[in-house]
This record gives C-alpha cells, structure tokens and sequence, in this order.
C-alpha cells in the first residue's frame, strides 16, 4: 500500500475589529474603500430592519461610491432555513455575484446567522460584514463567526463557524427596538457579567436608570465589555471546543425553556429564567454564596426581567429537554456553574433530582 | 467610536494522508481504530456502490468491531442538490449523529461532493473520509477538499473547501466501473501529465495495453502519480487563489462542452476534447511545437478517448458558453495553455477568433 501525504500546516490569520459606537456607519465607507473586502457588496437583511433602515444604510454606502444591492426576506426565526438561504443565492448569482463580492448582514441573529451561513457556502466561501441591530445580535451572535440554519430536527443543525472579516455595531439602532427585543440582550448583558466581570456586573447595578432608558454612552460601555469578554473566549476556542461552552451559563435550562415552548418564549427571557435557575443550583450545590444568588435575582428583577416560568410550560416538559439532551450527550451535559461572580466552572454531574427542585421554586 | 480587535491568527494542521493500494480495505480498520477520526461512522453513498459494494463494506468495518451506519442516494448528477443534502442531515440526526461521528463518502464524483459538504455543515463541521469507486474520483475529486452541490443556475455554486481526514483508493473498485466511465478518469490522469510531468505522460505511451486492461500495478503507478501531482499542487494552493488553476488545463473549453450538452456528455470526455483544443490553441498561438501537438492527440487515440465535438453540439454554443464565463470574469478568463509537456501557464488573453478556429477543426 503507497501513502501520500497532503502537508496542510499553515498559518491562519482570521482576526478582525469590532468597531462600537453610536451614529458610527458614516465611519464605514473610508474602511471599506481601505481594507476593500469586496470589490461589491450585497446587503442581506429582513422585511423589518429594511423598512427601518435599509433604504437609508444603503444610500450612505451608495453615496460614498460603493457598489451596493440589498435584499431582503420575511423577518422571523421562521425564515431561517434553507430554502430562504438557495433562495438567496440565486439571487446573488442573478446580480453576478463571484467570489470577490462581500455580503453584509443588517439586522439582528436570523440575518447574521443566515448571512454569514450564505457567505460561508456562496462559491465556497465568501468575506461578510456584520451590522448587528438588535442588542442580542450586538452583544452576541455577530461575534464569533457561528452561522447556520434550523431544520426541522432542531434550531442551527446546519451551520458553520466562518468569521466576518469586521463588525459595525452602532448603538443609535437601538433607539427603534421594542422593549421586549431589548431585555433580549440585556439578559446576555448580565451573563457576561456573571461568567467573567465583577466590575461589568457592578455597572449594571449601578447604572440601572441610564440602560433601562437606553442612554448612548452607557449602552457603549456595557456593549463594549460584553464583546470584549466574548472576543476574549472565541480568541481561545474558536470552535466550541472546551471553554467557549461557558457562553452557555444560563443556556442549558434556558434552551430548554425555548424547546419547551416550541420557541414562542424569546431567546433572552428564557436564558433570564435559565440565569436565576443555574445561579440558584449553584447555591444549592454548595458552590454559590446565598446573597450573591439574591443579588443577582435582584439585578434580573431590577431591569424586569422574567424570574419565573412562563405561563402553560410545566417544569416536567423543561426537565425532559433536559435530559433528552443528556441522552444525546452520551449523559454528559456540562452545566455551566458559579462560584462567584466573574468565576464560572463546568460541571458535568448535576441530579436530575436537584434540577427539579430548583425548578418547582420558578413556578408561577 | 470603539475598536476591539478579535486576534484569530493561529497555527492550523489539516494534512492528511492518501492511501492507494489494489485490495486495501482490511488496512482501513486500525487505521480508524489509531486515528479515531469518529467515535461512529456513517457510510454516504449512491444506490448503484450500495448494490455493488455497501454491504461488503460496511460488514468489513463491522467485523472490526467499529460501530458504522449506511445511507444512500439515488446516483446521478441530478442527486447532487441541496434537498437531498437535508435530507440527509436529518437522517443523521435520527441516527443520533453528534459533532463527534465521522461520515465516509463511498462512490464517484457526486458522493465525494455530498459527503464532504455535508460534513462540512453538519453541526458546522464534523470529519469525513474519502473511499472513491471511480477512476475519476480517485485522481481528482477526492483529493483537495472541493465540497459542494448544484443549484438552478449552475453547478457547484454552493460548497465548501473542507479537507477529508483521509482518502482510501482501492483499485479494486475499477473492476466493476463501465469502460466509458473509466474513460472519463483516463482523461484526467493525461491532464496530469501533460501540466506537470513527463514522466507520466511516457509511461501512459508506454503502458497503454496495460491501462486499458486495468492491471493493478500500472493503475497503482498512474493513480498514484497523479495524485501525488494533485496534491502538490493543492498543499500551494488550497483554495484556488492561483497555482491551483493549472489542474484547470482542459477545462475551460471543456466545460463549455458539457454545458453545451446540458451535462448530458461525461466530464471526462468533454475534458479530452478540452485537451486536444487547447493544445491545439497552444500550438496555434506559437507556444507548443507540432510534434508535441501531434503526440498528444496520438495519446487521446490510444485510449479511444473523444477528440471531436458531440454530433449535436454546435461550436457557437460551445464559443457562447466561453463568452459568457468570460463576461461573468470580468473579461479576464484564465486559459491553461501548455509550452510543453509538463510545461503549462496561464494566459488571459485569447482571441473569440482564434479558439472558433481552433473549434472548427473538430467538428465530425
């Protein structure tokens, strides 16, 4: 038997900056004409983002003299899929689009999990932007280069890691989100706080007013450190290997709590629920100071965020999820606990039992 | 404005190696065993290589003890779309696939395409091997990671590079290949020699009984030659930014055929024919002596590969083809021209006057 080998070591270089700030997409043509990450660009966004912004994002770009198309789908987890996504790429190949063309994704997580999953795949592989306009998208899902689509097995089966090569977040976006699209992020907000910064989480306690009433500096500086303490963890494990997973505080109960609700319950309200429930399994595990668990209930409480189960979801069905998963983890799902604030650990072995307990003290 | 920059720069290793050899699979079970590139495996393959070869297959692994799973397709180019490639993931997802199983893409072109695209985004990545079945597969598709799958407005336009863990090419899977279909790999193995080296192209003249009697040690040699020019070729230029374009000699005109025919004429053949004209045209613009021009169209009519377009087929359908990949270019269409034998380079520029020329003295 003859072995050839295919010598594939290389150095990869796949940085890129986050640029924060409000009223900042003037600052955005001299970048592009600069760093030139596409001889065109297409900008992928939704009904809603475009109705709001889209004509005004695109004339900005357009005036400056860069080559720029937009289109659009229906806004909504629902359009996540894969139809939309060939749907797209059609499109793309009917505007004579190659593989020096950029995308730019403007909107909140559907729009950058579907635009980056599009330019991952378009012609084997494409650069994109990101242009988050929801606080969730802009604490979050913009950084870190997770694309995909749902099918129906299952939300993000389909997917890849592919990073933008910049992201734009500006916070003057925030001033048409609804209030229920804005507690999205700021449950996000918190977790950063929790898994890794004292002072983050003092700030939120502090500067309660300034946030709730979406003051532009404040907003700068908690969005600022969030994604810095993302940046941080996906500059260490890019690919979800071992610590990204401590992203996932408040997720684990939190996405069964999506499940359950077949995926009615937003995303940030239910990791609020899944924060109160994995701070106070912690307490009850012996790892978590009974105070620090009331003031964190009382921080959640302090921007309104839900603390209890919502309304119709037994704890049963969530305690299922739960397990399911565990099932298709080998029995392994590493729960992400406290020890304090700012100092989370994995921990694989959590009782069924202890579970339920603590979410009978969530019912309504 | 804020600027946080996210530092992605990083050491990546995706080398892997080729293994060709006439009855080596037995040698594939502790090599999974060592290398432990799935904690499961599920076999990819079309209806045709599952009647021929998937049982055998799969109770190879089996009997080592290596927990694997089967899924098939219906064959053809047809299959090779994004439905079918869904599909598939969600059978995976009922078998209970996770990040950690590995997919083997058993059989041609189409499923080596499938598999690897399918690894590729399934839960954003897992790890897939390569065992292709046709001559064509195993000298070219097989090895350099070019995933992807049809749409409407063209072939290929949605994938992946994503590189295998390994590739198993067992001549043994050429006893049970159609002539016409071994043909279509031939073609490709005269490419290599002509764009890279003498020696194969000699050997070829040499060998030619022997070859189209498929013995196991002369196809060893040329496989294994041609893969070694292959991946040469890949490891400078992994994601056809340049170098890479040379395995496109042939290609440009030969394309153009198939596209021509409604890839209802095999890409071999269309690829033989792209070898005699742009010959020819290297010949023609003063690059290529006669001789040389006439040895290797000798070498096409020893293998009784196609030297004259498909009655059907016009040389203005062909020549519009052309022109329109060169619009989609930009103007600038790479043609691989040869100096020689082993001697190619590219150039842009050449003349619609010029290949119509070269087109005419091969019509039947």
């Amino acid at each position: 038997m003859k072995q050839i080998s295919v010598d594939l070591r290389k150095r990869v270089n796949k940085s890129y900056d986050i640029y924060i700030g409000h009223h900042i997409l003037d600052r955005m043509p001299p970048l592009l004409a600069r760093h030139k990450w596409g001889d065109r660009y297409v900008v992928i966004t939704d009904e809603t983002v475009y109705e709001l912004h889209g004509k005004e994002f695109v004339s900005h770009l357009s005036k400056a003299g860069i080559p720029v198309e937009i289109l659009s789908f229906p806004a909504g987890e629902k359009s996540k899929n894969i139809n939309i996504l060939i749907g797209l790429a059609e499109k793309l190949i009917g505007l004579g689009c190659d593989r020096g063309s950029c995308l730019i994704a403007l909107g909140g997580g559907v729009v950058g999990d579907m635009a980056g999953f599009l330019a991952s795949i378009f012609m084997r592989g494409i650069a994109y932007l990101q242009v988050p306009t929801t606080l969730l998208a802009q604490v979050d899902s913009s950084i870190g280069g997770k694309t995909g689509v749902d099918i129906k097995e299952g939300k993000n089966l389909i997917g890849t890691f592919h990073q933008p090569r910049a992201v734009f977040i500006d916070t003057f976006f925030l001033s048409t989100l609804p209030d229920e699209e804005f507690k999205n992020g700021l449950a996000e907000i918190v977790k950063y706080g929790l898994i890794e910064s004292r002072g983050l989480f003092q700030f939120l306690e502090e500067k309660r007013e300034e946030i709730l009433s979406r003051k532009a500096e404040v907003l700068d500086y908690a969005i600022g450190e969030s994604c810095r303490i993302k940046k941080n963890i996906v500059e260490l494990d890019e690919c979800e290997a071992g610590i990204r997973k401590v992203l996932n505080f408040g997720h684990t109960i939190g996405h069964a709590i999506e499940r359950a609700s077949n995926y009615r319950y937003p995303h940030g309200h239910a990791v609020s629920i899944g924060i109160l429930a994995e701070s106070r399994l912690s307490e009850a595990m012996g790892y978590l100071d009974t105070q620090v668990c009331h003031r964190i209930e009382q921080l959640l409480a302090d921007f309104d965020l839900p603390r209890r189960l919502p309304p119709g979801l037994t704890y049963e069905s969530i305690l299922t999820g739960i397990q399911t998963d565990k099932k298709k983890a080998k029995g392994q799902i590493n729960f992400v606990l406290l020890k304090d604030i700012g100092l989370p650990f994995l921990r694989a072995q959590v009782e069924d039992e202890l579970i339920k307990n603590i979410l009978e003290t969530l019912i309504t």
